[in-house]
């Protein structure tokens, strides 16, 4: 059904008619006869009355989504008390929101239990005042929304040094989702505690038993775009995601967005804790490690047809992922043979700044085995490194901010595996 | 603390530093002494370590969000079997989504539990060709996400004929909500199966006991913007919000969103089912019905302070909800003195074409009983009208369409009531 001329002929953007129908029969047929009807139409459940309303609509028991509970790279299957993290399943998501139970989660002391009501930020250090403000009290001050992507820096450290074929795009990317935050403008909070002008760090202290602590510059961007969010799609954050308050920070490593936040304090100089000092310092080639490296980079990855999926020859779909920490994704790529060349992907609107945008594009699959990779540029033009010139630039003792261009391999019998470039 | 400067001086926007401490005062006081600091930090549970890792996240113990299901106007607290809608907490929420275990419910034969891998979409009538189309085929076409409110044209009948001054935010308006929906543009469905040019109405028929069929006219507009969705937030549909497939036509009544959808017919003239010879037409003040009233008209609701809650004297944040059929929000403005002048609220970007825009506004409380209104403009300069008007339009034996300004009275002792005009 498919052809080499299909394959060139593939354009960006919806599909004609004509080309679906052909497409379609990769899929075993979308046209039918009238006799398949009755048939068809018998099957569907339209007889018995449904069930209840209720206070809450649960997922249909034919739905099985779950994050995947990990130790670290390498450090797959462990017991739940054994966790570090959990990833979100990007491989069965769609569009470009995360549902707040399925938002990734990273944690170093667990998920503490805390009451709102006795929960208090503290706002001191170099400031004119100090204030100690209650939940109710920041949630009656100016609020914002802003639908943002947190990604975990750890995100892709599976493939620093070596590709597990058997991992999925949810083993691979699984350390970042997108979700509508709300919550008090930084700045905001900055006026209220009238902070010295000669301040230019912050210290977010968390409220959970590992107290994660970090040093912030208080550049502009980060003065206008941070707050401390109490919302997350709508209801309050979940435990697990910060509960009742937490710093975002969007476009920088998910760790300074503290969750369980407890204390904020003004400062000239970085503190120096162990999580800026040890933690999230990166490894160079030499054996030096560069610490505060905050931003995370442009980044993209193919969510279908991903590792472990399969697939049959003819039309298929590809979909994915493209975000950066830097704004707006402005174009991604997607090469079907191993990046030899590159065709644009369409981009969903509305493409918003810091957020996960969704691309796509139609691909008729010849049968031969081959390699499907993207590669994403923000508005700024940052385009996302392929393997060879990330690790030339950071060597493979690094832990963190591994954003190369994912490789997805496709065998004859269309088994998707994740491979290195 | 408060006084009628502190009033007029008042202005949209973040509040000063200055204005802010003021109105602190009125919420209990946010300035402390260093004394408070050591009990206040020993509050914080920081020395156990938390919950493990998991594959989902769940809500705090400490947050109690639900819908509440009723059973039609006036019909409330109602066994759960006799129910016919479940309203979204709209004065629990913030920012502008909805969780989907919170979106508003509304069936005539209660929530199907259909198999994914058995359920079809019929495509046939005035058309080319015929399809049958599986829900993996449809999973495979282009895609498009639209953040939109869908909302039951039913929502705000509570307050048609009578006010019941115990009714909440839920109660008056909780049958509208704002996801983010996934799926595939009707306008692709209609160039592969070919639709007749004669072909003017589409009947779209659900897969449920009722088997809900509307017939919806095919104009520029909905055959640009209508399309059949499997995703909602960013995972499948609900079984309540029509999985497997559903319609989504923003701006249009929420009936129309056909759940369950298994057939699309089309046709040159409307097929007059009884969903809309009689269950969803207008029943006008001359005894006349109106029929294809299916645009969702400019509304806005004070969220908070809302129905059943209390105040205090000072300073009180006035946030809300405000969202068009007809596109993006204009202007909200509220009215604190019931009715008699109006400011501007504070509109929080993004502004989504139909999705609900959350506003703000400060606002200093002196004490005295008073009644507080908001108002909304859509950017096609449609104003929100006030009941008179409204009423004076349509009378008082229609059910349907009720976007009348919400007044909200407030008494001596904070109090805030649900009242008429």
């Amino acid at each position: 059904m498919s052809s080499k001329s299909d394959l060139l002929s593939s354009r960006n953007g919806p599909t004609s008619r004509r080309r679906f129908l052909t497409n379609a029969a990769g899929l075993g047929g979308a046209l039918v006869t009238t006799h398949a009807l009755p048939d068809t139409l018998a099957d569907v459940p339209t007889r018995e009355p449904g069930a209840d309303l209720s206070g809450h609509s649960e997922r249909s028991q034919y739905v099985k989504i779950a994050r995947i509970p990990e130790a670290g790279p390498g450090m797959r299957n462990v017991d739940p008390s054994d966790a570090i993290n959990s990833k979100a399943p990007l491989g069965q998501l769609m569009g470009t929101l995360t549902p707040s139970d399925l938002h990734y989660e990273r944690s170093h002391s667990g998920v503490p239990d805390i009451d709102p009501a006795r929960h208090r930020l503290l706002l001191h250090g170099m400031t004119r005042d100090q204030l100690v403000l209650t939940v109710d009290e920041l949630k009656a001050m100016p609020s914002l929304s802003r639908t943002v992507f947190i990604e975990c820096t750890g995100n892709g450290w599976e493939n620093w040094k070596a590709a597990d074929e058997n991992l999925t795009v949810q083993n691979t990317h699984g350390l970042v989702s997108t979700n509508e935050w709300t919550g008090v403008p930084l700045k905001f909070l900055i006026d209220l505690v009238g902070k010295d002008p000669k301040s230019t760090w912050m210290l977010a202290e968390g409220g959970d038993a590992a107290a994660v602590a970090r040093s912030i510059p208080l550049t502009d961007e980060i003065m206008e775009e941070a707050f401390v969010a109490y919302g997350q799609n709508g209801e309050p954050l979940r435990p697990a995601h910060g509960f009742p308050i937490r710093l975002v920070m969007p476009g920088f490593e998910g760790n300074l967005n503290i969750k369980w936040l407890r204390r904020l304090e003004f400062g000239d100089q970085p503190w120096m804790t162990r999580w800026e000092t040890a933690r999230y310092t990166q490894l160079l080639a030499d054996g030096k490690a560069r610490q505060f490296q905050l931003r995370m980079e442009t980044n993209s990855v193919i969510t279908s047809p991903s590792g472990m999926m399969k697939i049959t020859p003819g039309y298929n779909r590809i979909t994915g992922l493209a975000w950066s920490g830097l704004g707006k994704i402005g174009r991604v790529e997607i090469s079907t043979d191993g990046a030899q060349s590159w065709r644009p992907a369409q981009l969903n609107e509305p493409l918003l700044p810091r957020a996960q945008s969704r691309f796509q594009m139609d691909w008729v699959w010849d049968g031969k085995p081959t390699k499907i990779v993207s590669r994403s540029t923000d508005v700024k033009g940052n385009i996302q490194p392929d393997r060879k010139t990330l690790i030339a630039a950071m060597g493979t003792n690094a832990l963190f901010h591994y954003n190369a261009q994912q490789t997805w391999s496709i065998d004859a019998a269309g088994r998707v595996r994740n491979v290195l470039a």
